[in-house]
């Protein structure tokens, strides 16, 4: 979750990217299912959004569909491959095996996309050497000579917020350019380097004030119902 | 993360509620410290956002810093406790302890804002009635039982997609409001009923297209420089 709203480098919003994502989530779904096409209304109810914010979302595509016949799921998905990246290229290095690590190794999320987890790293010597869902644990200091690949060039970092950052500089070093953050601190890279923050208490905090609007709302509603229990309204 | 664009009940955007919540993620940071004053410029750099972003931010809640003086730490962290609710007030219960809710248990993410977690629950018999961190392992089937505080309105849904809608709906009949999702689907809810989904692939998916974009980026910069190793321009 960007702090700021953020434009990517192609020019698509990343609020936009963010639901393209999700639509070629539901059209790999889709895809496995051995569905041929869609309904623009389908393919948004599935996504969570309305249809009008799918026709101008897939508009960045230069992608219209068919009245009366939907969209081609296969072109679909080859159009949004095109741009915003197809997953499969892009294999994924864990940073931190510990529960949220070990989650995330067989996370359906990122198999579901294509996305594969190629290697694990830590610096327990209680976990160097052993295996997680058969991939190796290697220490962090074998990083360059293990991620040769010059395609690995995302990292997700599952480790304690004081050691993030020097973890994310060992990273940069080695050439990564993209990290996933789950650490509850911002980290400084390098200009060309991204970094999107998974920001959990964040998410519970929004939560929470949606909880709190709505318990005001419930108040405040009471105290307009005569002889309600609430407090009169003034 | 939402997929459309929305504005909290109590009119703050979310988006600029999600920032809130960091700020005073940054400042619980600060008041932990013993920090008693922050500057506006200190206060934006820690938590990742240009100054002038901060001050709009603040000015939801009508905050003011002081100049030259910055902004007093213990009442910034009340006016926002004020507008998006508090940690403290809205206990946390867990369903699914695997590897993720596992590690949610303790996230350092969720503590340091305030968040508890008052109660676990799965349906697996070989971890029903075991406990995590001193928690113990409820049944899903005891959760109106167990879950009697009317504070408990926040759920963190982390069990496989196949089992989230279920489980979401068992979740509301016993009264939950609010709903942090991390299974890969959207769930169907009452309008009462308020869902945050962390998608992870498509977190991992905005970094895939970044990566695309500035790959090409290099190349269209290569096909510029004369006698480059690039395709020449044209």
């Amino acid at each position: 979750m960007p702090v700021e709203p953020a434009r990517g480098r192609g020019g698509i919003p990343e609020a936009t990217v963010s639901r393209l994502a999700t639509y070629l989530g539901v059209l790999n779904n889709l895809a496995s299912a051995g569905v041929a096409t869609v309904s623009s209304g389908e393919l948004a109810a599935t996504a969570g959004v309305n249809p009008a914010q799918l026709r101008k979302d897939l508009s960045h595509l230069g992608s219209y569909g068919i009245r009366g016949v939907g969209y081609d799921v296969a072109y679909l998905r080859f159009q949004l491959d095109q741009n915003i990246g197809s997953a499969e290229h892009w294999p994924v290095i864990i940073v931190g095996v510990g529960n949220l690590g070990r989650a995330l190794v067989n996370h359906a999320g990122f198999s579901s996309r294509g996305f594969r987890v190629s290697a694990l790293f830590d610096v327990d010597p209680a976990l160097v050497g052993s295996r997680v869902e058969g991939l190796p644990i290697h220490h962090l200091s074998d990083l360059a000579s293990v991620v040769r690949d010059p395609l690995v060039t995302i990292g997700v970092l599952t480790v304690p917020g004081e050691h993030a950052q020097p973890v994310a500089d060992t990273l940069v070093d080695a050439g990564i350019k993209c990290l996933l953050n789950f650490a509850p601190i911002n980290l400084a890279v390098p200009a060309q380097v991204t970094v999107r923050k998974v920001d959990l208490g964040s998410e519970l905090q929004i939560l929470a004030y949606h909880r709190q609007m709505s318990l005001a709302d419930a108040i405040s509603a009471e105290g307009l119902v005569p002889g309600g229990y609430g407090h009169s309204g003034e």
